[in-house]
């Protein structure tokens, strides 16, 4: 694990258990240290192991995931290595412009996650029913990705091959736009009285969620993916501002057709939300984020 | 009970257990008498009773409660009535120009909630530590609000005095906007493949869990509290807006201000969640949906 925060100690938990010999590092020390105390695997100080691991992860934020493995191939770490972060297209294209070795390189995602962050909010079963994405392509040596598809039915998770742009799209579409929707809801509780926030109840503080995790990370996730981002925030918006005038209209004229509109858009949004149910592992909703 | 659908029942559950007589109205005979068979009090078929009653609760939609007022003190059914419905302005300015007598009229609104309807999902319990707010004013009398009051403790619930301009602004805020919100993020998901569908994952279904609940019903809370629930989507949206113009200028320029107000946004949505879950009985999420 080249990253020993939730998502490397997690996975190195799940490994562990079963069987595999995990090493872990991480630019802070303490953290490797903190992962190899939670039963994660090894923690590596010092020099490099004499051998290659057979897969590298680099559990870094998408901005870091080309250097890093730039850094890990230079050293000769692995034979075959993957990432985790939910942005495909950019972080992969950084590593190729550094001049990787693509062959080695496959592309992943687990749709896991939480809103904790660190060592000590890892848990071995976070992936466990949940897809991993995998995006390998023509360059893609076949020992890599059976490699990494090794690795990822160990973690309990469920491999999904997906194109990088596809992956990209859908999560602009199931993580990244959700989350600034979330957030930009939130944002409008900051400057409210507490009389009024006494109010809030289990509806808001669903909507609003997602907003309590970093701002930091997020923030370069959200860059990372900006085009397909910035669509469905724009979609978004202007279902809102839709509904606004509409809202306006029914206070001012009492029409019928404003309030047709703010019918069907809630209307849709019933439509949307049961197709997601019903495509999804959603029905148990493990993972208590994805 | 004039209503006898989730919040009806639940009241009626509520009061029986604490002894209370409770009677089960309802415009569809069929809805009573399963409100009955939950245990919830005795379905009133026929004639009216002889007695009024303490308090008359008009568990009705908020486009109802003018006419469901007028209609029962017309019937004499009550010497103090309220009613549980989301918005307070109209509703209350509906009943004045009915002719109502609003000396015995307190406007209320139980912050409790299901996305199930009906007196099937209806639980003795539903009201158990939230706010139930009221809205007294100057016409009040002071029996009708005693007798609003001991009904409210009764139900468990904690009552909230608030003015009816205060409260529904406050709702817009916490509960309305937010159910537009979540409805707007989940419409985007209608037509979106299932192999996207399938990375949904906790994150997106909590957005867009709110989207769930009746489209009928909410468009008409929505209408009935307009003018409030349209600022709030307005400023939403205008925050959606400018974060997507900063995303692509982001990826065109990789301009470190574009960054900087994705960034703000995401902090002012961890601020405002963090403010919400300060303020209110949230800690435990008592309550399935306020």
């Amino acid at each position: 694990m080249v990253g020993s925060g939730l998502m490397g100690t997690s996975l190195g938990l799940a490994l562990t258990a079963k069987g595999w010999r995990v090493s872990l590092a991480d630019r802070d020390p303490g953290v490797a240290l903190a992962a190899e105390r939670r039963g994660a695997g090894r923690a590596l100080t010092g020099d490099d192991p004499d051998e290659p691991a057979d897969v590298v992860v680099l559990a870094v934020p998408p901005r870091e995931v080309g250097s890093a493995l730039a850094d890990a191939q230079k050293r000769r770490l692995g034979r075959a290595y993957t990432d985790v972060c939910s942005v495909k297209e950019r972080p992969t294209a950084e590593a190729s412009e550094l001049g990787c070795d693509m062959a080695s390189f496959v592309a992943g995602h687990p749709l896991a996650g939480r809103e904790k962050s660190g060592p000590q909010a890892a848990r071995a079963d976070l992936f466990a029913g949940l897809p991993w994405v995998l995006c390998p392509d023509a360059e893609t040596a076949p020992e890599a990705l059976a490699a990494v598809l090794a690795l990822v039915r160990a973690s309990g998770a469920e491999p999904v091959r997906l194109g990088r742009t596809e992956h990209d799209r859908a999560t602009a579409l199931v993580s990244h736009a959700p989350h600034v929707v979330s957030a930009a809801m939130a944002a409008q509780l900051r400057p409210a009285e507490d009389a009024t926030l006494r109010l809030a109840g289990r509806g808001v503080a669903d909507v609003t969620r997602k907003a309590a995790a970093a701002p930091g990370l997020w923030t370069e996730i959200l860059v990372g993916n900006a085009l397909p981002v910035a669509g469905v925030l724009e979609d978004v918006a202007g279902d809102l501002t839709r509904t606004a005038a509409a809202l306006r209209a029914s206070a001012l004229e009492g029409t019928p057709d404003a309030e047709r509109e703010v019918h069907e858009l809630l209307r849709h949004g019933q439509e949307g939300r049961a197709r997601m149910m019903a495509a999804g592992a959603l029905g148990d909703l493990a993972g208590e984020e994805r």
